[in-house]
């Protein structure tokens, strides 16, 4: 049922619901617009995968800074991972996140740190962007902050190729669940 | 000299600054980061220039809808152009569009239209995204009222291949506008 209403959005509505399901990237659902008509939301997410997919993504590790620089015009997968919030960060504490995030995020408690805890946050929050160069995303809606605490100091450990694989299946968790959220509002708009 | 500043800043002053440089497509912005250190603003540009350029393209016109469904994941050119704003739209009236938007509409004496010219713009833009499935992008700073009414009208006449490139080379010109004013207001803070 909420399907035929997605497939029948023009644009513009298409954008204003789903533009938010990756974190500021309404370029992706701008793009997958154009895939209409999804036969149910595993297909419309499947275009979204895709579309992540095709953002080429340099392999720093087995080639030259110069050849890299040439063969990989850009390193899309990253990118998304940039376009993420911190977890905990300034814009939480002052409410300037998107609506999707400012909620994931005071659901997994957040707003509820010690001083401690969000010190010792802050400083692992700003390694692993210096260790990796983009901040820590994780579903936060499928955790709390003990657990997220503990995953970000695992996680700062793994190497860069395969932390990039697990955050980006963390960026997919995110957009399952919005995308669950945008269902059930639009069967049941009083929900919303 | 401005771009030494930019080359040295972390991935979030960089997207603080530049991630509007593509209307709302901060994306580009975080995934051309790793490209740093860029030699000048050209060099940065022609980053821009190839992540968009690398966004794959239907071709509707020669492709049966299932074959192009197959072989062409994603159209993001037009997901870009999706991205930008009506001209004189409502966003621009309740003063909501990002800031670069809102003034370069405002500078293009979109504000100060008579009723009957806003009746036909809204016309026109609408006309514009039922035949195109993007909504009209014009460079405002380089054009006034008269003119973008002219432009709309005469490029709603024009194939969508054509219209689609000519779209394209406005979103350029915009981009090229912002980055100017970035380099102004990093070599002189006192102009922002």
């Amino acid at each position: 049922m909420s399907i035929q209403m997605i497939n029948s959005m023009d644009f513009e509505e298409f954008i204003d619901i789903l533009g938010n399901i990756i974190e500021n990237c309404p370029l992706i659902a701008a793009t997958i617009w154009s895939q209409r008509p999804f036969k149910d939301l595993t297909d419309l997410k499947k275009h979204v995968f895709d579309f992540i997919e095709a953002l080429p993504q340099s392999d720093e590790e087995t080639e030259s800074q110069s050849s890299w620089h040439r063969n990989n015009p850009n390193k899309g997968k990253e990118g998304i991972l940039r376009c993420h919030p911190d977890i905990a960060g300034r814009e939480f504490e002052q409410g300037t996140l998107t609506p999707q995030s400012q909620r994931e995020q005071r659901e997994a408690g957040l707003s509820d740190l010690s001083l401690e805890e969000r010190r010792r946050l802050g400083h692992l929050n700003s390694a692993y962007k210096t260790r990796f160069g983009f901040p820590f995303v994780i579903a936060a809606r499928l955790s709390d902050k003990a657990t997220i605490l503990k995953e970000l100091e695992r996680r700062l450990k793994n190497q860069p190729a395969q932390e990039l694989s697990t955050a980006l299946e963390e960026v997919l968790k995110i957009c399952h669940l919005r995308l669950e959220d945008i269902r059930q509002s639009l069967e049941d708009p009083a929900k919303l």
